[in-house]
């Protein structure tokens, strides 16, 4: 830290990503990228929009939203697109949370959720996930709080119903609820819907996992005109030019894709099932995911352990030091191919080979 | 505002982008972007990114940094990218200021500044410009605030010579001071090289300008290791992967290609000299503009009716309400052609046709 830096930000933790290796030797099973390449439609979109790089892109990604909106069945003024989740997942904690409205969030979450908050200032509390990692939705009952929840939860993967969700949302009608769908579209159910009947709704998406596009950057946010409008003078107080053309075009080429996108999800789907039955096999508890990665532990081999000697052999998985969920290790869904290499390769570890 | 938004953003007035029309009908000389395609290089880069988009991109950007540097004669650790330019000035807002340390600028400057300042919550001063727009460094010797200049300025164009900053940089030890180069590119010298001799020196630059990538978005802040690794934690608090891959290798792209910046540097300055002298002569002052704008008003036609009938006719200008320079227009500099239109066009309108 330099001697200038502001004092407020002395006890400032930063996020720490996954590893981004610099080869590419590795099985990257650690980040919960899709394995399958962006639609082509997209890759076209993208190298046209390249040609036209120096005029700035369109602030209010008009033709991005409308087609965006489109899909969700929503209008353009109840969606905001940003630079990743992570721009919309910030905005939210600037634009909702204060001294006034502390946020609230599982203790095993998405780990940006609590450096949003320091970095905003905002004063936070975790409620400890059940001990099975479920969300007691009773921890969020008229809590007064406005509550982050990442659903599919992460690294758990573990889902809540959206009926749980809107007692949740009816119970704090005073207090925003951003739901966090970075990995709903792994067969789980969107609460996109409810906005039109929870004013206190925000939920945000990604097109970084079931879209291919995490290397693209962009996320977005549904809620209500009203929301929309305050998250939008957040932006342009911060930076209205966030997604740039490439992106943008892209985005459009996904969504003229929506096939491929849904081919990949079920094809990632797919090849859970297998690498959770496997994993059992193996002697592995598994949390139910509904997201593209599983939550595994060995009833017997030490999760760091297992993590260390998987990246020796070339494949990368996540692994977190929190002393609650240490044994385990997230693994992102790659295609089957990479999924039995992954199965052949623990076997060989199991037996000390 | 919704019911739900922070009381903290009650007064806060967002930047207004200038305008970015839908059609392409008109001339765009509003918002200072090149006439230029971008480098060959940079699309041809960009258009292979984009086949990977599944991946992200590195948080790093080890190889963009690390030719970046190169070019600019610093080590990489002495750079930071981000998205525009503007990214790098909110971190600067951010890790720089605080009550202890308000921000201060010209009144006329870029008029985010006070934006940046006021989302973050932060005190700021803003000091008149002379009578001629120069900025009078007296008014920042010893000021024990943080500075921000751009330099050229925008929008009057007019710069500053690095002795002068120096003697700013020397009389403030123990405060930073932004120089945002946007523009120096244009026929002007940069601070970059004094990073190495004052450690409260932070130099921003953007690939928008001179590099044809305002599309892309693409800036950075050059500084001491200890200034970087500030303004990192900002953006590891923030948005870690805030730079896509196709802006990264379109970066790249462009860095290989420096022959083609300078000679599109040198046809705006020289596009720079005739529209200056043909609008001398058609009854208007300028500023000095070192930048790609002129900044120009008529001896006596009204600054905002020459705005509204040039878009009339197809041609975009940037016109700012503020009193002090109501009767003056910003005119990005275009291609040869495309000036020789505006000239006509004006003509026209002063000769009442």
């Amino acid at each position: 830290m330099s001697r200038f830096f502001s004092n407020k930000y002395s006890q400032l933790i930063p996020y720490t990503p996954g590893e981004q290796p610099k080869d590419t030797k590795y099985i990257k099973l650690n980040t919960n990228e899709s394995p399958y390449p962006p639609s082509e439609k997209a890759q076209e979109y993208a190298a046209e929009a390249a040609k036209n790089l120096q005029l700035y892109p369109d602030p209010e990604c008009r033709q991005l939203t409308e087609a965006l909106a489109k899909g969700l069945g929503v209008s353009s003024d109840e969606v905001l697109l940003t630079n990743g989740s992570d721009e919309i997942l910030n905005f939210a904690f600037m634009a909702f949370c204060d001294d006034s409205h502390p946020a609230i969030f599982p203790d095993i979450t998405y780990g940006f959720y609590s450096v949003f908050a320091e970095i905003n200032g905002i004063p936070y509390e975790e409620i400890p996930l059940s001990g099975d990692f479920t969300i007691n939705i009773n921890d969020y009952i008229g809590i007064n709080k406005t509550i982050f929840i990442a659903n599919p939860n992460a690294p758990t993967g573990i889902a809540l119903k959206t009926s749980q969700i809107e007692e949740i949302l009816k119970s704090n009608p005073d207090n925003i609820v951003v739901i966090d769908e970075a990995y709903v579209d792994f067969g789980n159910e969107s609460c996109v819907p409810l906005i039109h009947k929870y004013d206190n709704l925000l939920v945000t998406q990604t097109f970084s996992k079931s879209r291919s596009m995490a290397g693209a950057r962009l996320g977005f946010g549904v809620a209500s005109k009203a929301l929309i409008q305050d998250l939008n003078t957040i932006k342009y107080s911060t930076n209205p030019y966030n997604i740039n053309r490439m992106t943008m075009a892209a985005g459009l080429g996904v969504l003229e894709d929506e096939e491929y996108t849904q081919k990949n999800c079920k094809a990632i789907t797919e090849n859970r099932s297998y690498t959770a039955d496997e994993l059992k096999k193996l002697g592995f508890s598994l949390t139910e995911s509904g997201a593209n990665f599983v939550f595994a532990k060995h009833d017997s081999f030490d999760g760091k352990e297992l993590y260390l000697k998987l990246k020796e052999r070339g494949i990368l998985v996540r692994h977190f030091d929190k002393p609650k969920i240490s044994q385990y290790n997230r693994i992102t869904i790659g295609t089957k191919e990479q999924m039995q290499t992954l199965i052949e390769t623990i076997k060989s570890i199991l037996e000390g080979k």
